[in-house]
C-alpha cells in the first residue's frame, strides 16, 4: 500500500477520530485507527464502544490494503510533520510516514484482532445539520454529566413532520429548542456525551438518520457515527412548562449575565448561589448574600402582564447557564414566586427556551 | 474613608496582589489584603511570608483609614464591576464598593491583627527592570521546582560592575544569561517561584536592589516587593562550560525546534525522551526510538570545527527548553559526544548560553 495525502485533510479527519478513539483503555485494541484503503483515498475508522466513527480523506491510493496503526501516536506524528504532502507506505508490519525531511517507521497492529464496524447505507431521514448542531448546543448545559438516572444524561430528539424539537433536563431546569424539519423520524434519547461528539462532527448540509436497534446512525458527507441511545423513559417536560404568565420582564442578556456574575461573587456556594430577583416598578434589583457580605444591582427592565411586582429566587448558576444561548433581549416569564419560570429570547423567536425552578423563599 | 479610584488601575493592582496572597491558608490572616489610605491613594499590601509585596494606587481619598478585606473575594468583585469609576466607603466593620447599579458590602478583618509589612525605603543598587526581567524569563526553565538540593530551585543573581549575570541550573543543564548592569552589587539565590512574580511586576524603568538580611527588597515605580532569599553556595557551573570546540553547528532555531518536536513523538519516555543528533557533511540528522516505531529527520546546517562528524544524544525536553529564548539562528557548539555542549544564538549575541549535559551512547 502507498498513498499520497495531504496533511491538511489527513490532520483534520484524524482530529475528528482522536476525539472518539481512547487514549488509554484496558483493551490496547480500541486505541487502535483502523485505515481502509480504497482507490479514491482512505477511510478511517474508530470506536469508544458508545460511538463509532467513520471518516473519508481523499488520496492518491496504490495496492489498497488495511491496516490498524496506534491512532493517537500517528495522529501527533501527521500533526507535527513539516511538509504540506504525506507520504505512507505499508511494507510487512511497518508503515512509513515520509514528508519533507521526515521519515518515521511505525508498527503497526493486529488487523484480524479489530472489531468489526458497519454503518448502514440506507438513510430514514434527514435533517439540515447546522440547525441540528446549533439546537443540540444550546440545550447540551441542562443534561446532567452525574445523575443517577440516566435519561438526566441525555438529550432528547423529538422528530415529527414539520417541526423537531431537542429538550435536556437534569430535574431542576429544562431546556428546549424547536427547529424546522421535514419528514417524520422518531423520538429518541442520545447520550449527552455522544452528543458533544456529534455537534463537532455536524455541518451545514444533510444529516441522514437510519434508525437501528438501540442505535442511531448519522451520515453526513465526510463522516459516518454510530451512537448507542439510551433506554427509558424521558420526564413529561411539558407539565413544567409554566402556562399563565404574571408578570413579563424584557432587558438585554448581556447586562442581566454581567449582573448576575457580580452578585453571584457573594452568594452562597452552600445554599444553591442563591440570587434574588426582584421585580417592581421597572426595575429588576438583583441581591445575594454569604458569609463575607453582601451584594446588590440594579437593572432598568420593560415590564409587563397582571401583577406589579413580584420576588423569586434562582441558582445564579443555572440563570447564566440559560442566558448563554439567548443574544440580544432577553424575556423573563414569571408565573409566581414558587413555581418555574421562562427564560427566552424576546418573543421566544430562536425556538430555544429554558425552564428553570425557583429556590424556596 | 471614601476613596474614589478608576476600575482599571484599582484591578491592576489586585492583579498583581492576588498572585501572591494565598487563596487558601491555615492562617486566615494571609489570605488578607491590607488597604492603607492616605491623601494620594490606596497603598494594597499582602504576604505569602516568602514574598510581600506592596503597590499603590492613585485615588482620590477622603478621611484615610487602613483596612483588611478578603483578598481574593475582593478582586473578583472589583474585576465583575460595570462601572469605570468605584467608590470605597468604610464605614464600621463594613466595606461598601460601588459602581454603576452594584452596591456591595463587605465584611473586613482585623487590622490590628495583621503582620506588620516594612519596606526599606533607601536603595543600594539599580538594575534595569526590563532587562533583568527578560534575564529571568530566558533561564527560568533550567531551575527546578522540586530538586531535593534547594539551590537547585533557586536562580543566581551575579552583579558586579559592567554586567550582571542570572544562571538557573537543576544538576543536568545550566542557563546563563549576562546583561549590561552599572554599579556593584552582590550575588545572590533567589527561589525560583519567587522569580515568577518578580519577572510579572517588573517593566521597564529602574529596579532598585535594597540588601537586608537573608532578604532582598525591589523597588519600582509602582510596587515594592520583599523577596526571602536562598542560603547555600550555588554549584560552581563555569567548570561545566566545554573552553574546547570541536565541532560547530548553526542552523535556524524554530527549524530545529519543529525538527525536534516531530521526532520526539516516539522518543522513549522511560529513557530521558532521548533523541540522537548526528552531525556530518552539512546535515543534522536527528534520530528516536521507543516502544511503537522510530523516526528521523534531516536538516541542512553550517558545518564548522576540527572535527568532521559526530554523534551525540540528549534529552528532547532539554534541548527544546535550551532552544526557547533563542530566535533567528542556533550556534549548537559541541565539545565531544561524552562531554557538555553549548545551545546559544549565532554568536553569542543576546547574551544567553545553554549548557547540556549529553546521554550515555
Amino acid at each position: 500500500m502507498k498513498a499520497n495525502v495531504t496533511k491538511k485533510t489527513l490532520n483534520e479527519g484524524l482530529g475528528l477520530l482522536e476525539r472518539v478513539i481512547p487514549n488509554r483503555s484496558s483493551n490496547p485494541l480500541l486505541t487502535a485507527l483502523k485505515v481502509e484503503a480504497s482507490e479514491g483515498g482512505l477511510t478511517l475508522s474508530g470506536t469508544n464502544l458508545e460511538i463509532d466513527l467513520s471518516c473519508f480523506v481523499p488520496a492518491e491510493v496504490q495496492q489498497p490494503e488495511n491496516f490498524v496503526v496506534p491512532a493517537h501516536l500517528f495522529a501527533q506524528i501527521v500533526r507535527n510533520l513539516g511538509g504540506e504532502l504525506v507520504e505512507l507506505e505499508l511494507a510487512g508490519q511497518e508503515l512509513s510516514v515520509r514528508s519533507g525531511g521526515s521519515d518515521f517507521k511505525l508498527q503497526t497492529g493486529d488487523i484480524g484482532a479489530y472489531p468489526p464496524l458497519s454503518f448502514p447505507a440506507q438513510a430514514d431521514v434527514s435533517l439540515e445539520g447546522g440547525e441540528l448542531a446549533r439546537a443540540f448546543s444550546s440545550v447540551r448545559y441542562a443534561a446532567s454529566n452525574e445523575a443517577f438516572q440516566a435519561v438526566f444524561r441525555g438529550i432528547k430528539l423529538e422528530h415529527h413532520g414539520e417541526s423537531a424539537r431537542v429538550v435536556a433536563s437534569d430535574g431542576y431546569r429544562v431546556a428546549i429548542r424547536d427547529f424546522p424539519a421535514s419528514g417524520d423520524g422518531k423520538n429518541l434519547i442520545i447520550p449527552a456525551r455522544s452528543v458533544d461528539e456529534l455537534i463537532r462532527v455536524l455541518k451545514d448540509g444533510e444529516a441522514r438518520f437510519t434508525y437501528g436497534d438501540g442505535m442511531l446512525t448519522v451520515t453526513t458527507d465526510r463522516v459516518k457515527m454510530n451512537l448507542k441511545l439510551l433506554d427509558g423513559d424521558f420526564p413529561d417536560y411539558e407539565r413544567v412548562i409554566p402556562k399563565e404568565i404574571k408578570l413579563q420582564v424584557t432587558l438585554p442578556a448581556t447586562a442581566l449575565k454581567e449582573a448576575v456574575n457580580r452578585v453571584a461573587v457573594l452568594a452562597d456556594k452552600n445554599a444553591n448561589n442563591r440570587v434574588e430577583f426582584l421585580v417592581s416598578e421597572g426595575t429588576l434589583r438583583l441581591a445575594a448574600e454569604g458569609d463575607y457580605g453582601r451584594a446588590q444591582d440594579t437593572l432598568s427592565v420593560t415590564q409587563g402582564g397582571t401583577e406589579q411586582a413580584m420576588s423569586l429566587a434562582f441558582n445564579a448558576r443555572h440563570v447564566l447557564d440559560a442566558l448563554g444561548p439567548i443574544d440580544g433581549d432577553a424575556e423573563l416569564l414569571f408565573s409566581g414566586s414558587t413555581s418555574p419560570a421562562i427564560f427566552r429570547a424576546v418573543g421566544g423567536g430562536s425556538g430555544y427556551m429554558a425552564v428553570m425552578v425557583t429556590l424556596r423563599v
